[in-house]
């Protein structure tokens, strides 16, 4: 699966993905008026709200771009209604030939991993009968606090049905250092952590990468020269650029000397453009193109240090 | 809600919780047969199985236990329909007056976790209205990794909504000790992320007790004393008693002198309990009783210790 996420950063020329995330607080009027018209302002009403934002941000976008990643989170407060917007998104962006890494930070012991590697990746069993369930998502980002018997079936899944995940190494939020950088024998934990998903990666090859990749917040570049190179083979997953504070050069050492390595994630600086001064003359009615402008810009942007 | 667990842990004499974490596999044929009848080899067949199994293991134990422990992963494999079953059980166990712990470990940076926050243990806006979504759980498991500013919303929503939540501190799987018992400065992970529970736990006392608890599996006895006086106020919820082979004895050092301070979790040596030699006399069609019979040889087993 990872080589087929580098074909597409190759012809696209954008290693870059779009993070799905939507707020409420970011869908225009007009959108949420149409969906509380016809289902009142209910989960429904979200739900329809939500999918259809996300569907013209697509259709502005997904020429651009190899990937998106949907945040499940922002579903699934929705209840059912939600998810089932999450599984119409990700059906929606396939259909557009986009990869769709679903943003779902899963992780458990083993017997239960294996349910969600089924479930989000993979295979389920029904008497007689086999389905690759409602979130059939390319990749998925997974917690490593539990150790290998908690990653082990999700890199099962990748061997048997060729799917990719990312594995929580360093994230970019504030707090990620109250335990990811703490020294254990005079080095940071997520030092350790990468070593593992190193061992993982191993049993999971593409070619000269691993479907076994890892989530590198951009907010702390110090860092990012050093995982590089504990973990040469390792597909880098970068989220924190733009709204969180990351900057383009603060990136490039996420990246290996072939110009692969990693795959950079905007939520809010794309979806949610229309609302930057920077990009205010779309209008909200526009809100799509601002989008896509902001995927441009942000293109530029990282191709600039590479 | 801590206060509420307690009382109805002193009112059962049970400090034990049923998980609810159905496979397939445990699920009689006679179930099986019905639902695959009714909707087919699908996942509709699947969701509607797992339902009706949920319901007579409740049906047969709801008056021996303070509450259950669904693991939304047996759900969520199966899609939507598993979801919607994950919805069925939570709304069934707490009309019958049980407590729900959703087992959903779910964890990520401030503004994701308060979207689950929101929908597993609280309220989410649409426009003017304000919805306690699908998931209306009254505790669940969370994921310590990102940090502080990761846990902080479900603790806001343990606030604003009067519920709970379990962090995992170390948890009962074989490969627990990768990370968690790493030694920082001298002592092991697990022990620093104890003390952040407490701190964490701080922010929302009920009582004696915090509303922040912590899952500590039983499969390691000899921590289970030292993380005891580091989280005085802290619950523990302890998997891996039976099928993960904790026993009784492994357990004492989980409660505090005031008998207090632990719920056990047994999932498939309960609503497995008919496959097992011991309960093997009830057979298949009454495997309801055979739970039932294995929730009153539990409680007798660890009260035996207290």
């Amino acid at each position: 699966m990872i080589g087929r996420l580098i074909e597409r950063i190759q012809k696209t020329g954008a290693p870059i993905c779009v993070g799905l995330d939507p707020m409420l607080a970011y869908i225009p009027e007009h959108i949420l008026e149409r969906s509380y018209e016809e289902f009142g302002e209910t989960l429904l009403g979200a739900a329809d709200a939500i999918y259809h934002y996300n569907v013209e941000i697509v259709d502005a976008t997904y020429d651009l771009v190899p990937a998106v990643k949907p945040q499940i989170a922002m579903y699934e407060q929705f209840g059912l209604p939600g998810l089932e917007a999450y599984k119409k998104t990700v059906d929606y962006c396939r259909g557009k030939g986009l990869l769709v890494i679903g943003d779902i930070k899963r992780g458990d012991i083993g017997s239960t991993s294996a349910a969600y590697a089924a479930g989000h990746i993979g295979t389920v069993r029904v008497g007689n009968k086999s389905f690759t369930t409602m979130f059939s998502n390319d990749f998925i980002t997974v917690n490593p606090y539990m150790g290998t018997d908690g990653i082990k079936p999700f890199v099962d899944v990748c061997n048997s049905d060729d799917k990719g995940i990312f594995v929580l190494v360093k994230t970019s939020n504030p707090s990620s250092g109250d335990f990811q950088d703490k020294l254990v024998e005079g080095r940071p934990l997520y030092e350790l952590v990468a070593e593992k998903v190193n061992e993982w990666g191993s049993w999971s090859m593409d070619g000269d990468y691993s479907n076994v990749g890892a989530v590198i917040g951009a907010t702390y570049p110090q860092m990012s020269a050093i995982l590089r190179r504990i973990m040469p083979a390792i597909y880098f997953l970068v989220p924190g650029y733009g709204a969180q504070g990351g900057t383009a050069e603060d990136l490039k050492h996420c990246f290996n000397k072939d110009g692969l390595g990693a795959i950079i994630n905007s939520s809010r600086g794309i979806i949610a453009a229309y609302r930057q001064q920077q990009y205010s003359k779309f209008g909200a009615e526009h809100f799509a193109d601002a989008s896509r402008q902001a995927v441009l810009d942000m293109v530029a942007d990282i191709r600039s240090v590479l």
